[in-house]
């Protein structure tokens, strides 16, 4: 088994709009970063495009079950209604120690209702379902599920949003040191995976301001009042 | 029955932290408060300490159901285990064209549990419990839920909030305006009263950032990306 590199970030889903809007800003931010994708040549089309906004970038593209060796840290960015069955095709090959992050929002579109709602689930959230398919020692953190994947294509500009990034401490805290490298990012200690349930269904609400506000490129949201922020 | 004084604003429950927060800004941006409580002794000393507050203040205080009638919008500001009574208390003293407005969150202390998680709802949120109560032609509002009781009653400070406020529109224009009458308080069009659902949720994880960056005045949030927000 391949030893993951600690400094690559794998972005399974990575050619969708907020996995490759990941992608960009942490090949921007100079990481390694592993494209992953059920088909390896949407996987590489992708990482050609990183490669092309971020002359320089370290980026490669592969097959699902083979990016997610590759990076301790790797990001499930697949539409939750895809989630399960990723998480389930890379499970033989996580290894202890790697960490997943779960983005995905369990809205009601999966089963062909409106992006404004959400499905209940019966764990909880979306986060503590991939939480119960991961063998043990693997951990999961909750993020990015609020950032507006237009403006994180948008390299030329801040994503000016809080992260609430739920889990375990050291993993939550080493997925909470990613949001440093996206200009505008701020992490938050979102504290333990359950509260995934609350942080998902910000995003149906965030999709309805979005439409109501008319800002198609996405609203965020920032937590007032936390002393010495920036 | 009295014609309710559509510049008056009640508030039952106005006795508590945040209802008391409210009145002491209504009153002092000039608005006649009529404070409620399920005593009227109660209710008459919260008027007596908005009175002592803002000098000149138009305040007064009723048991629940004398105060109701007073004013087109009445604040519902009791704890989430109290609001089903407190709306049973008042609906034969409600008129049509009033405006109920739902600020309570139900969370888990109302079991016993803690703060930081919430209790299902039947009905998708404490706002939809109090329209499932009310008579038909008066309006419920969710509105005020994550906005700190401490920040309100300093009244020296700007409380640095956006109100996510949601239900019919003409009801929701009549609370969002209340908004300005606090100094930083911004109303968000939060959409049909179905999202109290997870404004609701919200404070609970406020709730748990407050304890996480130990800051007890509370923290608040803001949408960000609103064009011509100030």
């Amino acid at each position: 088994m391949t030893t993951p590199n600690p400094d690559a970030i794998a972005i399974l889903g990575g050619t969708g709009d907020q996995g490759l809007g990941l992608a960009l800003r942490f090949a921007k931010a100079g990481r390694p970063v592993v494209i992953g994708s059920r088909k390896a040549d949407r996987a590489l089309t992708a990482a050609e495009e990183v490669q092309k906004a971020v002359p320089g970038a370290d980026v490669v593209g592969f097959e699902n079950s083979e990016a997610t060796p590759k990076a301790r840290i790797v990001i499930i960015s697949v539409p939750f209604e895809h989630t399960a069955s990723t998480v389930k095709g890379i499970r033989e090959v996580l290894a202890p120690g790697q960490i997943l992050v779960s983005m995905a929002v369990p809205l009601a579109t999966a089963i062909g209702d409106g992006a404004v709602r959400t499905l209940g689930i019966w764990q909880g959230s979306c986060a503590e379902m991939v939480k119960g398919l991961v063998p043990k020692g693997v951990e999961v953190v909750s993020a990015f599920q609020n950032v507006s994947a237009h403006r994180l294509q948008h390299l030329e500009d801040e994503v000016e949003c809080d992260v609430l990034v739920s889990g375990a401490k050291d993993a939550r805290e080493e997925v909470s040191a990613l949001c440093e490298l996206v200009p505008g990012l701020r992490a938050i200690n979102g504290g333990p995976l359950s509260n995934a349930k609350i942080v998902e269904e910000i995003t149906a609400l965030l999709i309805g301001l979005n439409i109501r506000y008319k800002v198609p490129e996405g609203l965020g949201l920032r937590i007032t009042g936390i002393p010495d922020a920036g």
